[in-house]
């Protein structure tokens, strides 16, 4: 036999392009109806951990939401249910082929004792982006939001009411069909469960090193990487685990040999700094089919358009670019955003054997958080927890 | 707000490379002890399907083995139970980051009424690259052979007698933790079901006509294509679903610009031509990262290297050369090959609105199967079913 050792040689890189998330056809077009909502609630109550000592989703209220549905019978009657196991076929399509996905979002209680969502639109629109790649139903962003309000009256006390802290929300929709097939599920299962979460910073802002990765690829043209599904999250924890042992908490996903900036461990991405004319410019990586169109990332856009202060822009950006910034001294900050955090200061890159220190506020040395991220986070707080009226932040029993 | 549209230009593809399948650090080394097994048989056996009435992948046996591993105590000992749901925290890491993968192979009841299993030390060998990079644990691969042994002696029933049946083995690996952030998972869980299956065509081979994709792409260069993953099989359905629409049955995936041919809808790839040299060739991707190391692609590559009959090549191939060699007249054959079917032949190609006719038999327009994939099903099905002697071909209770 003769083996051939074939070389690829020059090729053009299939590029990311503008408006790529595509729109699919619905398998299913009937909806949740919350006036079917069941409500069992738990005759054992959890004890709660005291607010202090909480971990990201380690911890789960009493109660759950859960709406199977079927290609027969569409969306069947929601339940509340006491918070428990799912009972799961050992064939269902959500544990081989990974037909399933999920969003993040968070309810707050602002100072009257009311509970508030945080753009649950955006939430719902994305998931049924996320269902219909994966030929799974879609949902009505009504029906779903009424039933998690329904939810969150039932576990209202397990909210933190102090300022930073809130119930994280947890919806996830899973193929349920029983079957080795690779095809489109006959069944799917939506639940929604909660966890009481703290600030990710709880000691204030911790600036953050990231490991730029051009080795290992978390999104492709053509691929999945605008939907958030558990297929782009799998391949990226073991790049994760590698860069931490290194001493870099985030991997900064780089697309192509011309390394452009796309995500952040999984956050969206965000420089500010002086561009090349001499002008203030915050610049975020575009929504080319890439990145993940993260709803704090679009707080942020909608936020400093508002302010008309400084140019914003959303377009591709090189390692190199940031590299020449930091040389000529125009970078200001460089932050990671994502309903975890809201944001998240970088001091440090790693790329090609080097680091490259970043500033974190060019006025002040000792500042954990840039002035831009500061008043960010700041603005998109006072919306969560209802200090400002807005009409972003929901009041789930608003009279 | 001024918006830069960006273009990213004439990149240079990163290229999916030779031996880019890499191994990772193992991150528990515990066994599995086979002679800790155990067996609670069923009560209530199931009725059983007429094997003529199979349909592959939707009934399953009366048993399974699970094997489920910790931090804290490795590898549990191994169970074999009734089959039956999974119970399975709502917060699990394989609903919501895709932790999970799985083998696929087949057990197979010779003329002598033994029980045959067909290389599954390559079935463990990728399972276990699979879990390093996913960050699982790895098993050992005695270990869970004696218990699919086990497993099999219990349910050996459920395995059909006629030549070209089996019994389909899915072993299946998911991350166990109950936690939402996306680290390494701290707890698993093995199983294996099992399901009886006809052969895949069952009234004579049905050659397919695939739809050429250059738009969805299944794998990428610092990807997970060349792991057995749920996670590469997710965005795939709905690409498939539209081909079948189209009237295709089988996606051919394409990768970059430049057309390379990676996998025909979750099968290998041959191509059986004389090539430009006017030398007979049977040609198939090189795993170079982009594509799975399929067992039957190996069986098959080393088959026909025994025969010594032609050139036998491993090296990337463009959509161009085989259009070139259709029009040319040298293409003679073109089949997938993946362990439900063996071989698949392929009759048509719709690439660029164009359907390309494939020759089936270059003798006999009449045939459904070509003279190689033939020869090569003929060769694997004796070594499988115990006719010829083979060391692929492993006894459970060889004596």
């Amino acid at each position: 036999m003769q083996r051939v050792i074939g070389s690829r040689g020059l090729l053009r890189a299939p590029c990311f392009q503008r408006g790529a998330v595509r729109s699919y056809s619905t398998p299913n077009n009937t909806y949740i109806d919350v006036s079917k909502l069941t409500v069992q609630k738990t005759t054992h109550p959890k004890p709660k951990t005291p607010h202090q000592k909480l971990v990201f989703g380690k911890e789960f209220t009493d109660h759950m939401l859960t709406v199977d549905w079927s290609v027969e019978n569409g969306w069947e009657a929601p339940k509340i249910t006491p918070y428990g196991n799912l009972s799961i076929s050992p064939a269902s399509c959500s544990l081989h082929y990974a037909i399933q996905l999920f969003e993040g979002m968070k309810a707050y209680k602002d100072k009257e004792g009311r509970v508030r969502l945080f753009r649950p639109d955006k939430n719902f629109e994305r998931m049924n982006n996320s269902a219909r790649r994966l030929a799974l139903p879609t949902l009505n962003p009504e029906g779903v939001t009424e039933c998690i309000k329904a939810l969150l009256r039932v576990d209202q006390d397990w909210i933190p009411s102090e300022k930073g802290y809130s119930l994280y929300l947890r919806p996830t929709l899973i193929g349920n069909q029983e079957s080795l097939g690779v095809s489109p599920p006959n069944a799917a299962k939506m639940f929604v469960i909660c966890s009481p979460v703290g600030p990710y910073y709880p000691d204030g802002f911790k600036p953050v090193k990231l490991l730029a990765d051009h080795i290992n690829v978390r999104a492709w043209p053509g691929g999945t990487g605008s939907y958030k599904l558990g297929a782009n999250y799998a391949g990226g924890i073991l790049p994760q685990q590698n860069a931490m042992k290194r001493g870099y908490s985030q991997i900064l996903w780089l697309f192509s040999d011309q390394h452009y900036l796309t995500e952040v461990g999984t956050m969206n991405l965000f420089l500010f700094w002086k561009n090349e004319e001499g002008k203030l410019e915050l610049v975020t990586p575009p929504l080319d089919g890439s990145i993940l169109p993260g709803v704090t990332r679009d707080s942020i856009l909608t936020i400093v358009k508002e302010w008309n202060e400084f140019q914003v822009t959303e377009r591709p950006v090189k390692m190199a670019e940031v590299i020449k910034a930091i040389e000529e001294k125009r970078l200001m900050e460089i932050f990671g955003a994502g309903t975890a955090a809201i944001v998240s200061p970088v001091k440090q890159i790693h790329f090609n054997d080097k680091d490259y220190d970043i500033p974190i506020n060019v006025e002040d040395p000792s500042a954990t958080i840039g002035p831009l991220a500061r008043r960010v986070v700041d603005r998109i707080m006072a919306i969560q927890y209802g200090e400002v009226d807005h009409p972003w932040s929901v009041i789930i029993d608003d009279q």
